[in-house]
């Protein structure tokens, strides 16, 4: 079994956008040195999350974690996000796609926004 | 001087897309009790970021910090967010309107998802 993880997030059209994910891509791939950890994009970014899955599935990956960096779980991650895993799965059907809750979902993600947002505005009772 | 946090975020359709952030909000709330803390949107939710900076103002905050709900910083922060800001402060002389960086800015905030996206994959290496 050739286990990958691809991080997925919306996308945008500024270039900048990009940053934090690209950020988490790195600290999740130092985290599993030797690692495939794919960052792909819903929109208006490469790679799109099929291009990310084919490449891997090409790659030999016999299993894909699919974790949408998101913070709120509404259309996207409700709906797109399951519909394009669900024609994945038809594409590839040796690979064996999860798709995970979005990452804010996670007690440890809440936690460091609130964390950072009280730090940020830097003031104390 | 009476301060106030503002947490803004996108919105969505969906109303279960604010849990996380209204999570974000109970936190901030509990670190800072007594604390003034609103969560806006910028679009499909209620309040707005205007609605909530006036309310604040009425109720006599002299200080109101806005930290972006965030992860990456693109139009809605590198313009949308200014330009709300920039107009509030000519409709409220009286109150300082500080706009933070994104919160996905924050180096603790890319850990904890990057920490969140190996477990949820549940693999090691």
């Amino acid at each position: 079994v050739t286990r990958a993880i691809v991080l997925v997030a919306h996308g945008a059209r500024d270039p900048r956008w990009a940053e934090p994910f690209d950020a988490v891509a790195a600290r999740v791939r130092a985290a599993l040195p030797g690692g495939r950890v794919a960052l792909a994009f819903l929109e208006l970014m490469a790679p799109t999350l099929a291009e990310a899955v084919d490449r891997l599935a090409a790659e030999g990956a016999s299993a894909v974690d699919i974790v949408p960096l998101f913070l709120g779980s509404g259309g996207h991650v409700r709906e797109h996000l399951p519909a394009l895993v669900e024609a994945l799965r038809r594409v590839h059907p040796g690979t064996a796609l999860h798709l995970h809750p979005a990452i804010g979902e996670h007690t440890s993600v809440v936690e460091a926004m609130a964390r950072a947002a009280v730090e940020a505005a830097g003031f104390r009772e």
